[in-house]
C-alpha cells in the first residue's frame, strides 16, 4: 500500500469539502467517527485492565473535540478516562461533549497537569491537530508538551503529535515520539517522522472520489472496524 | 441479564433527555451511532459477498435517518447498499445524509419498490420507529410493509418492525417477523413478540445514571463493538 501524505493545505481543503455543501457532513458526525476511531485504536493497543486510567489532554479546537469523543467511548469500553482541559472555549459543541463525559462521571481537570499525569497509565494527546501553526506552543499547553518530552507513559497522538510541525515533523520544543499515532482521513506529511510502535488510520468515511481527487489511497479496513493499522 | 422493555412514552422521555440540555447529545451524533450499530449488526449476520445487495427502506423520520447512516457504513464495509426513500422530507439533516450516500454512488429510488426488492439480498426496515402511532400504514409506506409480509428475503428491522404497535407488537396488516431486530438504547415492549433469529442491542452511549433512572439494564458490549447480541 502506498499513501500520499497530506500537506496542511490539502488537509484543510479535504476537511472543508467533507463539511461543505458537496460533502454533507456535520462537524458533530465527523468528530464522532474520528473520536470513536481513536478510542478503538487505544482499545486495540492497551488492555483496559492494565491501562485503565487514560488521561485525555484536550486542546482548544477540533483535535480536542476528537479527544472528548474518544474519552466517552473509552468509558463505555471499560476504561477510566479523565480529561485535562485547561482552556475550554465557549462553543456549544465542545460544551456538549464535556457534558456527555461528565454524565458518565469522567473528571475534568483544568490545572495541576503533572499531578494528573502521574496518576495515568496512558495519555491521549489531542491538543493540536492539522491546523496548528506557529513555532512556539504557549501556556497552558506548553506545560503539556514539555511533560510529553520526558514522560515514560505511552502517548497516543491524535492526527499530529502536538507541537510538531504538520509538514516538517518534530519542531522546536516538541520532539517527543508518541507510541501510537492515529492519523485521521489520511496521514499528514509529519507522519513520515513518526517512529513509534503503532500507526493507525481512522476515519472510515472518505468517499473514494474525494480520495482520488486529492491523490491519496484509502486502505482496506478490516470488518466493521473504524481504524486500520498501517505498516 | 434482565431487560426492562420500554414503553413508547418512556422511550420518548429518554430520547428527549439524551438530546436535551442535561444529556448534551445532538441528533447527528446519536443517529451516527445508531446507524453504525445497525450496520455492524448486518455485518455480524450477513456475509458481504453472499448478501452484498442491501436495500435500505427509509421512512420519513429519525428511524429513516438511522437507515441512511447505516447505508453509508455498509458501503464502507464492502456491501452494495441502495436506498428506497419514497418521501424525502425537506430537512437539512436527512438531505445531508442522502448526499453522503450519493457521493458513494449509492442509488436512491423513490418508486417501483417491488422491482428494487427483487434485486436485493437483504432488506433493512428503517421505515417507522418508536414514535409510530396509528393503526394503518398509509402509502407510500403501505406498499413496503405489504411486501415485508410476503418476501422471502431476510429483513433487518431498526428498533421496531415497521407497522407493529410499539407496545402491542404485530398489528393490523403488519404481522411480519424480521430475521434481525436491532433495538436502540433499550428494547421496546413490542420486542417481546419478536421471534426472529437475532436480537441485537445498539447504541453504546447510555449513561448508567440514565438507565438507572428509567429502570433498565445496559448489558456488557464486547470489545469496541457498537452492538451486542441479546439472548
Amino acid at each position: 500500500m502506498s499513501f500520499k501524505f497530506l500537506s496542511q493545505k490539502v488537509a484543510q481543503l479535504i476537511d472543508e469539502e467533507l463539511m461543505g455543501a458537496s460533502g454533507g457532513f456535520s462537524v458533530d458526525q465527523l468528530m464522532e467517527l474520528a473520536g470513536l476511531s481513536v478510542a478503538q485504536a487505544v482499545q486495540k493497543t492497551y488492555n483496559s485492565e492494565k491501562y485503565s486510567r487514560v488521561l485525555v489532554c484536550v486542546g482548544p479546537g477540533n483535535n480536542g473535540g476528537d479527544g472528548l469523543v474518544a474519552a466517552r467511548h473509552l468509558y463505555h469500553f471499560g476504561y477510566k478516562p479523565s480529561l485535562y482541559y485547561p482552556k475550554q472555549p465557549n462553543k456549544d459543541l465542545y460544551q456538549r461533549l464535556v457534558k456527555q463525559c461528565q454524565n458518565l462521571g469522567v473528571p475534568v481537570y483544568e490545572s495541576a497537569f503533572v499531578s494528573h499525569l502521574n496518576e495515568a497509565d496512558v495519555v491521549i494527546d489531542s491538543v493540536f491537530g492539522f491546523s496548528f501553526h506557529g513555532n512556539q506552543v504557549r501556556e497552558p499547553f506548553k506545560e503539556i508538551v514539555q511533560a510529553f518530552q520526558t514522560t515514560s507513559l505511552p502517548i497516543v497522538s491524535v492526527d499530529i503529535p502536538s507541537g510538531w510541525d504538520v509538514e516538517k515533523g518534530p519542531s522546536g520544543e516538541a520532539t517527543f515520539q508518541p507510541d501510537v499515532l492515529v492519523s485521521l482521513t489520511a496521514p499528514k506529511i509529519c507522519a513520515e517522522f513518526f517512529k513509534g510502535k503503532h500507526h493507525f488510520l481512522g476515519g472510515r468515511f472518505v468517499p473514494p472520489l474525494l480520495a482520488k481527487k486529492y491523490g491519496f489511497q484509502v486502505p482496506h479496513f478490516p470488518g466493521a472496524d473504524q481504524v486500520v493499522e498501517l505498516n
